[in-house]
């Protein structure tokens, strides 16, 4: 089954390289994954998608939290959540073609962020199967270039992320 | 100085926690990462932003490229790039200063994702100064919880990165 999990560390050498190995060591693959800075300069939040059996996930999720630099680690499967990712694509788009491609842009809501005489520079952001289905259809005109950011992710209620105000508890 | 560095790798296990501790072990500072699916499904790319000495960066980069599961390393600090990161953050927002945030978000372009009593659940994405510009004006209404997938980026012009399409040449 495929997971998003979320984790916040400190800011410390080789966290990253201990955090992902744990993973891979177990066998999992990992789909995405990306680090960023929050609030408090001393950590940063990772959020993780990886795809193994969920026994063995549990485990390595306790071992995590029981590394010293992980403050906090969260499964996002069970609970309510947002989630959005973030893709540059750059598209062949002649002066033929370039008004179908502005028009599907349109409808997803995408941006073009530049323009040269044959192609076209997009951002994309949304769930991962409305961005799947917006590359799928550029596939059509020819995608020269492609990179995404993984994706990241949030709960919808009243909880409070440790981390997000320095380390404070989560709330109810 | 800060670099975005780029690069494509193959879909092995342990490949990203070699490429994360290559840079940790010189002492540069990782400012984020991140890892995602190419159209070619044997390849991910990397997007790092890091900082510390340009000659050792030069070093660091060359032994990239001679790993085995490394396909190809880009320095963007020459050359012209677009680059987007997506933050997704909760922000305080009660009746009373629920319009004025709205205003902020249209000024900005950042969507409303979900609304909750108390909050609102804002998507942005931009480079890293408007971002943080964001960030800064929304911290004055409470910010709740935050996350960052970091910076992805792009070059400007026809250049063809390797592994668009299946690891094909790069072309002028």
């Amino acid at each position: 089954m495929r997971h998003t999990i979320s984790i916040l560390v400190e800011n410390k050498f080789g966290v990253l390289a201990r955090v992902a190995g744990m993973f891979s060591g177990r066998g999992f693959n990992i789909d995405t994954l990306n680090v960023g800075p929050t609030l408090d300069p001393s950590a940063s939040r990772m959020t993780i998608v990886v795809r193994g059996d969920d026994k063995v996930l549990e485990q390595v999720n306790k071992q995590l939290e029981k590394l010293v630099d992980v403050i906090d680690v969260q499964d996002f499967r069970d609970e309510e959540y947002v989630d959005r990712e973030l893709v540059l694509l750059r598209v062949t788009a002649t002066s033929k073609t370039r008004a179908e491609v502005m028009q599907i842009c349109d409808i997803f809501r995408a941006k073009i962020v530049d323009v040269q005489p044959k192609s076209l520079t997009i951002e994309i952001t949304g769930n991962e199967s409305k961005v799947e289905k917006f590359i799928d259809l550029m596939k059509t005109f020819g995608v020269l270039d492609l990179t995404r950011t993984g994706k990241v992710a949030m709960h919808r209620g009243m909880q409070l992320m440790r981390g997000a105000r320095g380390g404070k508890e989560r709330v109810a």
